[in-house]
């Protein structure tokens, strides 16, 4: 298939805006008679809250409104909310909203004010007295799960495969994936390796903190303007944290400056929205950036024991993982696709996945970009490199000689479609990158790979054409990462006009059929097939008003590439776009879709790392990222995605992470100090994009905004690894812990 | 057939940010870096620009830009381009933006500046030198008409009956319309009445002026903010003065302050674009309130003279009308409508009216509600009513015998479908106010008719079901009478449930099919007729959706009001919308369309008024206004609009004029001066609706938002013609005018 738009790189249609500074963000939004919110949070990482006294505060001249979680409507506690990732009870959505009982974390949300400016809402928010018993703390899972550690819930008990265990502890689930006979597999072995890993919290670290504005209208209906990954799930969320009809309110999505799953969540809104209702104003709620690291999800810090055994041929013959992520504050749910991916990119007989969701006191987790998957691909990327080594196998042939492919049955249960995971490794084997040596002392190679599941979920989309021949195309996916070009390229293939031709709107909630998040890789995906199918809707009419113009039957008329033919007739789309008003009117495509066939997505890093033994920094020398796209709509942005990810992947492996003192106090909380690479910090990210067409989509776009975060950590750590000659089984990877591990290879080796 | 909501008064959707001030009109629209417009106009009604020198202008600091005509890109002048109201030169066009050779009249913009702020722009406009050629002026049509008069356009020549006649005048056109014979129609009468009529210049009188921010962005988008009848025309208007494709134009409307036709034609909008071009930053422009009376389109003054002949027994046998309306500045349209309906509440068999569109020193007129039949329609009800009384018959049998009904053709051509004249005039003859006698001295009573068409037009509606079973409905008709719940209402009707379960939204170009203006009484016909359509696109799929639920064929579910049936089966269609994610996704409903049969509308006023014989003073004792309404979708809304055109219609008919000097300037340009009715100068005007369904819409809707300011002028005309016993010829009916008309009668009288 010969494609005209699809595979090209036109100038994104939000370049202008974006780079002239005209792209109104959350915290551009003004209207008239606004109030700011301010939050006051919890200094204490884990304290039973006593009592709240807001009387000072709300008779500080210019306070409009002082809020607690009693402001809340009451509602039973135990009723199941979705807030865009799935059920939860609302005691906890509404509790990390604003603390009721207990504060979990540091930063955790206790009040609200409402005041003519920031300043005296800040001032009245340090009024407001609070008691609290202070309680000790618990902040790594493994601590976490000690019998006798503190608990975080005292209702909350584990579940155990499924069932509720009746057993209190921090211990929210436990699942368990497998296939054949993990001890019979292991027997099989002529090489076993099983190590411990373990990584630190880190966090998304975009650049635009969160932000809402609402105003709870006389009427009852709520407008919020916010920046967010999806304008309806804040909508649903704040619905049910609220308890009112989801038709209530109206979000309109303002530009967003970075997300990477952390924009999932809200925050902000519901504190927002009771503000307003007791106030009569809309407030306008800026989260200050130590609140962003604080008080909003990072992604789980993990503890992993990963066993691998292969013959001596290469081939696996048992794979065992046990994954305890914590949840932070209330119960997650990063551990089970860190537990579906293990494993994931290999074609295995035998395995035994556990995983342990266990709360602890730091802020509640959130999606990262392919979340979960990086901690456990860490390690098992690091057992499979060292397997590799001790069978004395290329680590691209390795992972070829057991990848999955069409057909393949992950330890979750599905078998794979077509996918990419050979095609990627080979790839990366007869890469530039890889085929050139590396040469040099204290450097070291590295590779890996990592499987990323796509999702589909429902899309709207609405095509306007408008006299002059172009097309302004309506949709709810907010756009983080280029969807919005990505899907107007869809549609121009479909009508056979220029990518230019099409004018993409991200529309509030009203005014456009439910769409999910822009999350799972899924918005060039499914909202690209909303767009393919709205086009196709828009070509039926057309066909139907060339046939008026013609005095043809509709179905004798064809359009290929926007010309429109039918007994000798040929008109262009725009000629017959100027005629459509004589014609019958307006013509509008819409399509609302809910599709299956999401198509998962393989990526690859090469990485070779220089290593000063001196320091302990290293340097990377050249990063290579391979990336199956299925289809690449738009090249230059899928090259993106997998710079970025692979850039997110390396601070990940290097610097990021929340330093936290004894008592749970985050001791890092700027982007100061919580330090990710700049562009001063990695060379050129070079990419190839690999296409495996998927065959679940019209185009064969698989989605490639996650994968490409999942290989680095583990590819950096082989790398160094390489370097040094000690295994690194801890993230980060920064100096002190490479001296440590240098010095203790001196003190090993029998020549030091 | 009964309807749930259709009839019934729910509270109007935008009610709460209305009365709440949440509201956001043009005038509060805000952004970054925004620029403050001003506008230097003419302050001669007649002169040639010489020169234009604005070198001090652009040297003050503050100043970013300054445009005149020459900013204009260079297309030819004669190329023909539609703002909204039919085609017309460009030259014509960019001539009422920006004068280019000469000045047509007092307050023409002749140059712009954007400064930083409005006082900087206003001082740097000042600082614009124009060196004008004063030319005598000439201010009313029978003037203007005259051989030698004043020529404002040197290159117009007169269209005679459709045809160029090459004769250059101020008469842009002469049009005819005629049936029968009319001189054999004259000699079978027995009672012939001929009267001239003269009618003032009248401003629709809108509290909000005029306002438009413009952001020209540096990749061609351009985007508007303004508060207008129709986005869409201020799309086309600006994208044809400015010589660009239509999609590079986003007009998003703001709420309206007032319309009633004068909110059609864009003046601001092209004056923004390009100085935001020029300036590369957003600006905004307020017109003035003096710019408001002097600049923007008034309603044509006119001179007319009708004839009408009867035969003893009531039947009228001849009508003739000659009308001369004022076109202002440049060739207007409003006679056009005025002969169209100058008979056409009559079944007539000889009629012959000629119209003649003369331009003037005055303002380009605009449309106002039903424009041109206020003026035609005072002329001949007024001679209609000296013909009852010389026939010696009550004035409303007199019109009963003459009534137009179904078949009745009209003299510009067509045939009535079913309408409601009779009944109109039957409503108002069994009314209370006509039943109930008048007494006293110095007063009288009056009655009138009129008649007004609807237009069709494209309208495009977009429905998203949300997953409480509220229903988001998206709409292009900028909403200046209710037409938000008026066509919410219809698509709640289809689906079964209350108006407040529909959302209206009204959204900006790019997110919505093509929808014409909110003019011509035919957005809840039209725009109503989209929401029906597209509310049976929901059901529909709703449908499907429950046959999937159920495992049924989708061709065995029943639907009724909002219950949906198949088999056995029933579920509630906020059931059915709680379930649509599981049965296929989102449901989105959309209908575009470009409707035939629109309905005509007839009016009725009766009005008694008291003279005060020592002042003149009208005081308006009862006024009460009938019009058949089709389907009285909201009846309190068409209450209101019958309301509103009564207020407007006695405004016109007692105070309103534009009084202008000898040298064609406005004495009275602010509302001090220019006198409109408040709520304190008239009685609770008393409504009757009267429904003849329009067999031309799914509900029988007929327009109702103009026909009702047609009558009033005539029947408080005749109303103090009986007061005082003097026919009253010309508009105002002011105190001095009737203070006139009684010294003139005392001389007149043998008793005097």
């Amino acid at each position: 298939m010969k494609y005209s738009v699809i595979g090209t790189r036109p100038i994104r249609h939000d370049g202008a805006d974006k780079v002239t500074g005209r792209a109104i963000y959350g915290a551009d939004f003004q209207m008239a008679g606004l109030l700011r919110g301010f939050i006051l949070r919890s200094p204490h990482s884990h304290a039973r809250i006593k009592s709240i006294d807001t009387s000072k505060a709300a008779a500080l001249p210019g306070v409009h409104a002082v809020i607690t979680a009693k402001d809340f409507p009451e509602v039973d506690g135990k009723k199941m909310v979705d807030l865009g990732e799935g059920l939860m009870p609302l005691a906890y959505a509404r509790g990390n909203v604003l603390a009721s009982d207990k504060v979990l974390y540091r930063g955790h949300a206790v009040a609200a004010v409402a005041a003519v400016n920031e300043h005296i809402a800040e001032d009245a928010a340090r009024l407001i007295e609070v008691e609290y018993e202070v309680l000790p703390c618990v902040l790594t899972a493994p601590e976490a799960m000690l019998p006798g550690a503190p608990l975080l819930h005292e209702d909350l008990t584990t579940k155990e495969l499924g069932k509720d265990s009746g057993t209190v502890s921090n211990i929210a689930d436990h699942i368990q994936f497998s296939i054949g006979d993990i001890s019979a597999g292991f027997a099989q072995a002529d090489v076993v390796v099983e190590r411990e890993f373990n990584t630190a919290t880190v966090h998304q670290g975009y650049i635009e903190p969160h932000n809402a504005t609402v105003l709870w209208n006389n009427d009852g209906r709520i407008s919020i303007w916010c920046s967010t990954q999806g304008s309806f799930v804040v909508r649903d969320a704040t619905a049910g944290i609220l308890d009112i009809p989801v038709s209530q309110i109206k979000v309109t999505p303002m530009e967003i400056g970075g997300g990477f799953g952390g924009k999932i969540p809200v925050y902000l809104e519901p504190v927002a929205a009771l503000l307003s209702k007791k106030s009569g104003r809309p407030v306008k709620i800026l989260m200050p950036r130590q609140a962003v690291f604080e008080a909003t999800g990072p992604t789980p810090g993990s503890y992993m024991k990963v066993k691998i055994g292969a013959k001596q041929d290469g081939t696996i013959t048992a794979a065992q993982a046990y994954l305890a992520f914590e949840a932070g504050a209330y119960p997650g749910a990063m551990v089970v696709p860190g537990a579906m991916t293990a494993f994931a990119a290999y074609n295995l007989t035998n395995v035994l996945i556990d995983g342990y969701d266990v709360v602890v006191n730091k802020p509640s987790t959130a999606a990262y970009r392919a979340p979960g998957a990086p901690n456990s691909a860490f390690a098992t990327e690091s057992v499979i490199d060292e397997l590799a080594l001790k069978l004395n196998l290329d680590p691209i042939d390795f992972r070829l000689k057991n990848a999955a492919k069409e057909g393949t049955r992950r330890a979750d249960g599905p078998r794979y479609p077509r996918i990419g995971c050979i095609e990627v490794l080979e790839a990366m084997k007869n890469s530039d990158h890889y085929k050139s040596p590396l040469v040099g002392p204290n450097r070291g190679r590295g590779v890996a790979i990592g499987f990323w599941f796509n999702i589909g979920f429902p899309s709207s989309c609405t095509l306007n054409v408008t006299a002059d021949g172009s097309v302004n195309l309506i949709e709810g996916s907010t756009d983080i990462g280029g969807s919005r070009t990505s899907i107007a390229m869809q549609a121009a293939e479909v009508l056979g006009l220029r990518a230019e031709d099409i004018h993409p709107s991200i529309v509030d909630t009203d005014s456009i059929g439910f769409t999910a998040v822009t999350g799972g890789s899924r918005t060039t995906f499914a909202t690209g097939w909303a767009a393919y199918e709205a086009a196709q809707d828009v070509v039926r009419q057309m066909k139907e008003r060339a046939a008026k113009l013609w005095a043809v039957a509709p179905d004798t008329v064809t359009a290929e590439q926007g010309i429109y033919k039918s007994n000798g007739h040929t008109i262009g789309f725009k000629e017959l776009a100027a005629r459509i008003s004589e014609t019958g009117g307006p013509i509008v495509g819409r399509a609302a879709v809910d599709p299956r066939g999401a198509g998962g997505s393989f990526a690859g890093s090469i990485v070779d790392v220089e290593i000063d033994p001196e320091t302990g920094k290293t340097t990377i020398l050249r990063f290579t990222c391979v990336q199956d796209a299925g289809r690449a709509i738009h090249p230059a942005y899928v090259e993106g995605q997998m710079q970025g990810g692979s850039v997110q992947g390396i601070g990940w492996a290097l610097n990021e992470e929340y330093f936290m003192n004894a008592d749970g106090r985050m001791m890092n909380s700027s982007f100061l100090d919580y330090r990710m690479p700049t562009a001063l910090d990695v060379p050129m990210i070079e990419t190839i994009i690999v296409e495996v067409p998927n065959p679940g989509h019209p185009f064969g776009v698989r989605g490639v905004g996650e994968a490409n975060i999942i290989p680095p950590q583990a590819a950096i750590a082989n790398a160094i690894t390489h370097a040094i000659g000690m295994r690194m089984t801890r993230l980060p990877m920064n100096p002190p812990a490479i001296m440590e591990a240098i010095w203790c290879q001196k003190s090993l080796s029998p020549l030091s």
